[in-house]
């Protein structure tokens, strides 16, 4: 039987054309397959919690291959941080059940979104963070938030993948918390799954709210309407980061910081 | 009589040459003094507090120069937003009196250094910190920073530079606080002034008590020594940051965070 790995992965999203392979770009899937390859020998398929968009980046990315390889764990991740580039990072290799699947399994996902709210663009970190220089009402963007949690037919916030046509578009949003930290407001949003360009499209709509283009109820009649374009714009993917993905049933973390 | 203006810049130090001009290579000084000129139609001689390295970073690197032109501030400051590349931001323009000298009337500056520490190097934010991958003891390094506060001959970790030959090596530290933030560190360091590199070596210092490299009080031989081989070495510019100037006496400001 071949034994079953899981990576815990953290990468830049600023220098990969996103997570899965395709020809002719550099993408993180590609790219851990290739050094895979140099310390395996033999070519992996690998399957990722999340199939992370163009810029977006990951503190928690876990994925998983079949391996006939004895090579122990901790040498497996040493060599792994050896001849990956320095914008990928393997923070775990663990052993796992023949059954365990990175995707299928996951119980929940936490994001984290970015806003740099300040009237002038920031210089420094430009490529973690959204820029909004128009003032933000916190009180107003939690209160559509609040309205958000639960489970909910989120199709008007998402896009339903023609790459997973059975995939349900009702999902259970456990937590949208917003805080600020100086210039910095975060954006944790925890969901027992998403659809494509889920959480983008949330926080375009939370920030129209803030910056009091739309009521925060309006978000109840936009899910209502099950129509994309009822939802506000879906935002830059710089500010986006797949923080955590949670195996275990309930996965509501208690403390998102 | 001229206008004495000041400019409050935050700037990614990564794609820059340090701040001054250096004739082909990119600079701060260099990209502001062509921004200026496309605005006010003349060569500007621009002073900043601090002629900061390549690669280290500003929050509020503070820079004046005199002009004719009749611009008012924010008209001058969103003309300089709009030249400017992305990765260099005015915060301010303010109008100061004839006498006023960035450098010369600089009572204190404010710099943050960011170690990362963890065993594996961060793939995120490579450019802002230094990736540390050995355990460090942050009370060994308290005790020290204890030590180095007040008033001594900083040429041990410093150089006094050539191109300021009557500056004297006795600097004063107001603060050297150390915290730590999930897998961050950082050092916020307030001085009076500071020698050439004196932060860089300090922090390299410290980080050598804080692997056990060397003992707390050690800081108070190498001070005494008055030898730059007898201090750590000096770190990466990456993890640099220069916080803010302060323009009134004392300049010890009560929040570092």
């Amino acid at each position: 039987m071949p034994r079953n790995l899981s990576l815990t992965i953290e990468y830049d999203g600023t220098g990969f054309h996103g997570w899965q392979v395709q020809s002719g770009y550099r993408t993180v899937e590609s790219e851990i397959k290739k050094a895979l390859f140099a310390i395996l020998h033999h070519h992996v398929k690998i399957y990722a919690a999340s199939r992370t968009d163009a810029g977006v980046h990951a503190l928690g990315q876990v994925a998983h291959f079949l391996t006939e390889a004895a090579i122990p764990e901790s040498r497996l991740q040493a060599a792994l941080t050896r001849k990956l580039p320095d914008d990928i990072a393997v923070l775990a290799v663990e052993e796992r059940s023949q059954a365990f699947h990175a995707r299928h399994d996951a119980q929940g996902k936490w994001y984290r979104y970015t806003v740099f709210a300040r009237a002038v663009a920031p210089a420094i970190e430009r490529g973690y963070v959204l820029p909004v220089r128009e003032k933000l009402r916190l009180d107003w963007m939690r209160t559509a938030a609040k309205m958000l949690l639960g489970t909910h037919d989120f199709i008007s916030f998402g896009v339903n993948m023609a790459r997973d046509p059975v995939e349900s578009t009702v999902k259970t949003l456990h937590r949208l918390d917003i805080r600020q930290e100086g210039q910095k407001i975060y954006f944790d949003i925890v969901g027992d799954a998403f659809l494509y360009r889920m959480v983008r499209s949330l926080v375009g709509t939370l920030l129209d709210v803030g910056m009091g283009k739309r009521p925060p109820e309006s978000v109840l009649a936009i899910l209502k309407k099950k129509d994309r374009c009822a939802a506000g714009k879906t935002v830059s993917p710089n500010g986006l980061c797949l923080m955590q993905v949670f195996y275990e049933y309930p996965a509501i973390p208690q403390n998102l910081t």
